[in-house]
């Protein structure tokens, strides 16, 4: 049997479905639709343990994703993106909605003209995207009228509207981002409702705002984070540790200068460090130990106090960011009862 | 014929050549081995231009490494990290060192005296890591001999010593790594000669140290930057923009806010930012553009005074750190008189 070496991702399944169950629950409860972000796992396994639980499609970033999905037996994508409708990306649309259901973000005029010149007869339906106050993409929400009236008039139905309210992620920023999300939302949905259309899906998104939503406004959320959680939500308070399912099993490589030196590197963890951030990475067991120098295969441990753990010693790391440590790997190594098997993260790597 | 959807990581090739054959043609006017640092770029077409340019053979970070390049015709490795031998890793250096001529990075008497227990019969080397101011692995200067003795009284040959001066990666900070690199590599030398053992190897690392480097100490050097560039060595003088040889195409998504998004996002190009990074990437050909917000799949760019490019323009984005965003990728677009061709990154994601 194939055993791993460190550093690599593992898994807690009773956590993972745990964590899975308790987000159905608040949606069935709350009568929301939950159409999990699967680049959070690009996991084939994953996303069946999603749909199973009730969700109704899934969301994913890239077409590439949804193409590794479709291939795995995932029929509903919304592609949560604005994406470049070309020739090329029309005509793996289409190959798509021939046997899905489909729709992408859209953000603008020129863009809702440009989807329908070249997607019209496919059946991909598109949804507007607007700015809820990250200020990435989206439109304003004053304009979702505007942008669904030029889709609608290129052909294309317009299911409704969604944002990413990213600007959640900062500490007590999050109920104030819902907030922010539910008040951007409910304009966007007017205007195109004034535009004289009919709005399917009003869909908010993330994790940190998921407990907060307006379910007032929204009909559906896209939570990815929560099947893992990771360093940043149990800093932003999203996340307890013990609910935290993707650690990288690490080795204490050397002792020099007194600290410990793990071999899960930026490499296998991921660089992102959020200003809120306390680190680079935790210590699932530790939690007063805080990684304070990463490099590509040495993360640097401050444990604390007490003595240093052996080097050849195993730790488990909770990486800053799932999302970006999930795609780092070809294999999530998932553990229950004691056992490990290898996952495939599928759509690893599908950027386009 | 395949091609390419963006975002995807591209290669310049007459500037790859160029950067490969100046730091070869550096080595041989002055006489010091060249042994490349591999886990830059992962490729076997790249480190077999760097090989049939003069350089000695492969340095890499693991033996997951080690092993595809093996598989890809190269047969000398120095492992440069303290590697913990357990019985698994011992067999897997053997089975190296059974077809490759192979040295292992050791920083600790403990370590020399484990690796020595399992690895004594296999003909692997060691080299003694020593902490010249970056402070992560590597013994004090002054205990190199204490190590390179307990090493061979386990049994292995010492080749030497080695460092990594990491803490020359900082603005006007490369001139003073490096001499505090000789200096640590000079009395770590004497250390294991007073211990009365040779020392074949001096081995100092890093591209932005690689000019400024005392050959009177090193005799060996150890960059793996060098053959792309990135934003980093941009930002730390130690490569020109027209040196760049890796970029990463991107599309114009999005003019949302007034500003340019990218599809380059963290999951392309690396969420990597050092304290003097002056932004999350660059731009190749607008040196005043700055990429301000960076999450998995957008870019937000400030580009500065003037037009902004279009949606649906392409661009050609500098990732701050090269390593970790090849690290992504499972191919390189290689560009050579207007054409692509892909070069499989074969020893992406070998973290163990």
């Amino acid at each position: 049997m194939r055993t791993p070496t460190t550093p690599y991702l593992r898994v807690d399944l009773d956590r993972l479905r745990r964590n899975v169950r308790r987000a159905a629950d608040h949606a069935k409860t709350n009568r929301f639709a939950l159409r999990p972000h699967a680049k959070t796992h690009k996991t084939p396994e994953i996303a069946r343990l999603q749909l199973a639980s009730g969700a109704v499609g899934l969301t994913v970033a890239t077409l590439g994703e949804a193409e590794v999905f479709l291939r795995h037996g995932c029929y509903d994508f919304f592609i949560a993106y604005p994406v470049h409708v070309d020739e090329r990306a029309a005509e793996r649309l289409r190959d798509l909605a021939e046997r899905a259901r489909v729709a992408i973000g859209i953000d603008s005029v020129d863009g809702a003209a440009r989807a329908g010149r070249l997607l019209a007869p496919y059946g991909v339906e598109v949804v507007v995207e607007v700015d809820s106050g990250q200020h990435r993409t989206g439109c304003q929400p004053e304009q979702a009228g505007q942008v669904a009236l030029a889709a609608t008039r290129a052909g294309l139905t317009v299911r409704g509207v969604f944002s990413f309210p990213g600007h959640g992620y900062s500490p007590e920023g999050a109920v104030a981002a819902a907030a922010d999300e539910a008040r951007a939302l409910a304009t966007a949905r007017d205007a195109v409702r004034a535009a004289g259309l009919e709005v399917e899906v009003v869909s908010g998104g993330s994790t940190p705002t998921f407990a907060h939503a307006d379910l007032g406004v929204v009909t559906e959320l896209r939570p990815g984070v929560y099947v893992f959680g990771d360093a940043q939500q149990w800093e932003l308070g999203a996340a307890r540790p013990e609910d935290i399912a993707l650690t990288c099993r690490a080795t204490v490589v050397s002792h020099a200068g007194g600290r410990v030196v793990l071999d899960s590197g930026a490499k296998a963890i991921g660089a992102d460090r959020a200003p809120y951030n306390t680190g680079h990475g935790r210590l699932l067991e530790r939690p007063d130990a805080r990684i304070v120098l990463l490099s590509e295969h040495h993360a640097v441990v401050d444990v604390g106090d007490g003595p240093l753990p052996p080097v050849g010693s195993r730790l488990d790391v909770v990486p800053n960011h799932c999302c970006t440590a999930v795609n780092l790997t070809d294999e999530l190594w998932v553990e229950e009862h004691g056992l490990l098997r290898p996952w495939e993260v599928a759509a690893r790597g599908r950027n386009g």
